[in-house]
């Protein structure tokens, strides 16, 4: 067989791969739902998530259709429309199956715990989290690999990548602020006014803080990673033929194609584990399919390059994604000396627990971003420009894997708050929360391995960008280039400024909605009224929806007015001055989020005077802090790096023919 | 008189200034002291601050003669060793002479404020502070000028900068650590746990408390703003020989002797005001000397060039200063939106207190960064790279004035300090208050405005690095170059964790030393047992000189490092790194610092349930964070970065000589 029909593999195992996501979703809903009640509840949460989904299509169509006239007129090329349409369209299928796959698993979760069949209930929430991992990664290089194999044109192929960006815009940073809106709004009436438990079904606000796992963990998580999947492809592409031939485009695609084979077989070890500890079958997944690919992706250099080197920079990637998840768990899990500190640091009162929290997130950049480099030194050596969107692709090569491990996550949450509001018992409880633990620490690690792949993908991106306007070089002692880089740099800032405000502002009409119902509506409290919940989901999306507008306008004009004004080298500049700021604003948002709720659930599981105590407070005023931080700000920079560099890449036609007007 | 002739007249105008700072400190000294009680407890305060100084220059010492020796054969000229002394001393001396007096007029403001003579205690503290800004000024033109008249070498003269910047290292970070861990320590147990007011003699920590404001706030700024100064003339005078000739050396000193003289005469619009709002006398002060150089700077500009075009870099320099300033004021004054959000977020609690508080801190980067960009786009399209150098030294040039208004606030919070320890009447009290209530706002635009000239400096040493190691451009293209722009952006992160835990940790040792002597002498609480002050002090000074060692290794072997390894290009991107992220950091930690001050400012005069209430208390924590942002993080950043790039500018010759090992 030829170098280049081995193209036509990619697609194929594309489809294996949502086939067998189809047959796991099979998996999951021939399981029993369990109670009236449990099934009641679940319906709930599954229509508050559709609904979201629905109202977000309705923008997103609009938001879709300018863009498209806008792309084909700036850039003179209407198949880059088509393809950007297609790119939307792929995202949005793999999160509406990802979802809807998630809020048919909570319940089921919930149901097995209910059995006491705790190893069923781990399969469960894991096959609903792996459809979403499968979607991401089928759909993405399905997308890619037909869209090439039709035009032969990598130009066009940044179209498709900023559709899914547009999509990641929507459900990570829209899905960030509706989960978190929800979540501190019903924490700050529910348990600190009324005095009721978390996820008592009497807090009206408690179907959509449910609804917001499902909205801002699956799909929100799924759109961010497939736009990362789907750029570092690109990029790689776009290099690969640039700097070599069709082989260089050829290299990443099954690259691609072996990763995702791998996370399907991955998926049989933790599945069949008889492990009695839910974090190591996780972990074995992850592993099994790195291991795959390390040894796929060099023997395939082999085979294709007659060269191992390129197949080295894949490693690179591949490697220093997993430490990076690592490090992300010594910073965020209690078993590890920061959390601790965080809180010991409450003993003092809650200003105290700030300050470390803040101190421990700023000091957990050094490592990834050490990593970081030397995954780019490794990958330049062996590979050139090219070498680092391979070390992209590496990296995110077991997608499939980390996004179905990652969605495990909330899918156990949700469980647990089903079992909860559903009043079984506290056995049951027992299970889920020992599922959901785990959960906290696969959601610190994903969000560590999609901030890094985020970086890389970016960074790849940026080269392709400068490779698309013919930038011989991105000069620093340019002064344009200075002032992009200082404009760029401020922009996370913004960014982050503008998304906290978001939360704190629908959480506050969150909290009058949820105190409305408690005044005029005496008998919620007493069990006997049901709460109308619909309300606050409608509040959650709407607040979602509206807030978004900003940070998005931000995202995709930055660029586009820098670029018309000053010029491509200054838009360079931007870009990596957003590069570089973005992800220690990133990596330090998420994990001090993520360390200060670790080291509440550290005192709630009894240390240090456990709940209720002074230290407690103290300790849920950092978690507070933390909610926007980790869930909302921090994961939506990721977005904007990419979205950003994405937008240069596909109006680079526009900025060369107006060159910069100042 | 010929050009070069003009070049005498620098050291003269330096020599003018400094007579008139002497003047100046005998006006002060020349008023009564008060009552006995009073000269007691400044007698101790001025103790505790020449104890910091003494034990600070015991360090400081072998830390000169080691990096005299490493110049010296590092570079391969002993020179520029001697030049680095000279700088070290010139700025050490500034720092003593001002911080003396500072510590002479805060008993004599309370004095005059005694006999309710407020316009007269508002002339002795801002005369006392004038002392500061006179003699950083003074000295700094001194040394820079006599340096250039004797060895006409502008290579040695980065050792001057750097001696400057050694310094300041140790007073700002130094002294940051100081002054944060002495009122958080003395604020968490005698407000919080004991129960007694703020500067309640009772409290072991109160003068350690008050010799902090001295030694961080006085002699810290000053020493921030001589490693500005210095660096910002030496950058001008580099780049301008190696541009020009021999008249852009000249032109930029002769622009700072205009507004040294400027500054003189400023100071008499101050202190001979009519003016009941002090406020209003400072900022007319301030204008003053601006419009002044303003118009002698353009005059000049046509005078020595024959064309208005360099004229014009400095007032883009001053103009963006000023208004750095005025935005600062807008962020972190209770008169404005801002901080009257955050007080209104204390409602819901602490935690949206700190959210509210780091969103605003994080917001207010826009603006400066906008005008910082168009001061860079403004100076280079009049002077190129050399116009920005002009840019720094224009902003710099009222250097004089604006540290003595900064001075002024920490002597006029000092006289507070001292009326209520003395017990003093209220309405000696209310003077003072009205004072250090001025100081609060001038103390935030004073920090905005060390913030704005550290970033022009830096960037204006960083052209001149490029220029000493030959680079004609620095590409983000290059893989080095990435990987340096990422370690640069991350640094600020580490440094910002590492002196936050420093201040935590050091306030732990206060805090536990206090509740010792509470607990073995229970006189104490009772007013019959005077307090151990001293120990409290020594806890301050050993912890400040302790905790400052790895900070300071960072600055100084980062880019030592990374020139060494990965050579000058990569070490050019690692400043550009350090340099943005230090610049949103720094204005983001100081503004949000100074906005939640005020906010429990703004609450504490009655507002929104007033002192006490429940919203005070979550006001108090957002206050806890902000005191190691606003005070010790923030401007030590302004440090990290003028330090690592004049290390880069003094070390040039080894990276040429080795290049890069990697």
């Amino acid at each position: 067989m030829s170098h280049q029909n081995l193209m036509y593999l990619v697609p194929i195992v594309a489809i294996i791969a949502l086939l067998f996501a189809f047959y796991l979703t099979h998996i999951v809903i021939k399981e029993d739902e369990g109670t009236e009640k449990m099934k009641e509840i679940a319906s709930a949460i599954s229509e508050g998530a559709h609904a979201f989904l629905w109202s977000e299509y309705r923008v997103l169509i609009i938001f879709v259709i300018i863009l498209f006239f806008c792309i084909g007129i700036g850039v003179g090329n209407f198949v880059t429309s088509i393809c950007f349409v297609a790119g939307a369209l792929l995202s949005t299928l793999a999160g509406y199956f990802g979802m809807n796959v998630a809020t048919k698993a909570n319940v089921r979760t919930a149901n097995a715990a209910r059995q006491y069949a705790s190893n069923k209930a781990l399969d469960i929430a894991f096959s609903g989290g792996s459809v979403m991992g499968l979607c991401v990664a089928g759909f993405g290089i399905l997308g890619v690999s037909i869209i090439y194999l039709i035009t032969k044109d990598v130009d066009v192929l940044s179209g498709f990548s900023l559709g899914a960006s547009s999509i990641a815009l929507f459900a990570r940073v829209g899905g960030g602020i509706y989960t978190k809106a929800a979540d501190v709004g019903a924490d700050l009436v529910g348990k600190v006014e009324a005095g009721i438990p978390e996820d008592d079904p009497r807090n009206p606000a408690v179907i959509a803080d449910n609804v917001g796992d499902n909205v801002g963990d699956v799909a929100g998580m799924g759109a961010d990673l497939f736009e990362s999947y789907v750029g570092a492809l690109i990029s790689a592409i776009t290099l690969g033929v640039a700097f070599l031939d069709a082989k260089g485009a050829l290299y990443p695609l099954l690259v691609a194609s072996i990763g995702l084979l791998a996370a399907i077989i991955a998926t049989f070890f933790v599945r069949k584990s008889k492990n009695t500890n839910p974090a190591s079958s996780l972990k074995i997944g992850t592993y099994a399919a790195s291991t795959i690919v390390f040894i796929g992706g060099l023997l395939l250099s082999v085979a294709i390059f007659g060269d191992a080197k390129y197949g080295m920079c894949v490693v690179a990637g591949l490697i220093v994604g997993v430490l990076i998840g690592m490090i992300t768990e010594i910073y965020t899990s209690a078993d590890y000396a920061p959390v601790k500190e965080i809180a010991k640091q409450s003993e003092t009162g809650a200003g105290t627990t700030v300050i470390s929290g803040l101190s421990v997130g700023m000091k957990s950049t050094v490592l990834p971003i050490m990593l970081i480099c030397i995954a780019i030194f490794a990958s330049y050596y062996f590979g050139d420009l090219y070498g680092i969107a391979l070390a992209a692709v590496g990296m995110l090569s077991t997608t499939a894997i980390t996004v179905g491990v990652d969605a495990y996550g909330p899918i156990a949450d949700n469980a647990g708050g089903i079992a909860e509001m559903s009043g079984l018992d506290e056995g049951v409880r027992d299970i889920t929360d020992s599922l959901d633990a785990v959960g906290n620490t696969t959601a610190a690690m994903g969000k560590g391995f999609a901030i890094g792949s985020a970086a890389l993908t970016a960074l790849a991106l940026f080269v392709s960008y400068a490779q698309a306007v013919n930038l011989k070089n991105i000069d620093i002692l340019n002064y344009k280039v200075i002032i992009g880089l200082l404009i760029g740099a401020m922009l996370p800032f913004l960014f982050s400024a503008n998304t906290m405000a978001s939360v704190s502002k629908a959480a506050f009409k969150m909290i009058e909605e949820v105190r409305r119902q408690f005044k005029e509506m005496p008998g919620i409290l007493q069990g006997e009224t049901r709460p109308d919940y619909k309300t606050c989901v409608a509040i959650s999306t709407n607040a979602a929806l509206h807030e978004m507008i900003v940070p998005g306008l931000v995202a995709v004009l930055a660029p586009i007015v820098m670029g018309v004004l000053l010029g491509t080298a200054a838009l360079g500049g931007m870009l990596a001055g957003a590069l570089v700021t973005g992800v220690m604003m990133a990596i330090f948002m998420s994990n001090a989020g993520g360390a200060w709720d670790n080291a509440k659930k550290y005192i709630e599981n009894g240390h240090l005077g456990g709940k209720g105590s002074a230290c407690h407070k103290a300790a849920v005023v950092g978690d507070t802090v933390g909610d926007p931080f980790k869930d909302t700000s921090g994961p939506s920079l990721n977005i904007l790096i990419k979205l950003m560099t994405i937008v240069s890449l596909v109006f680079a036609p526009l900025f060369l023919a107006i060159g910069g007007l100042l």
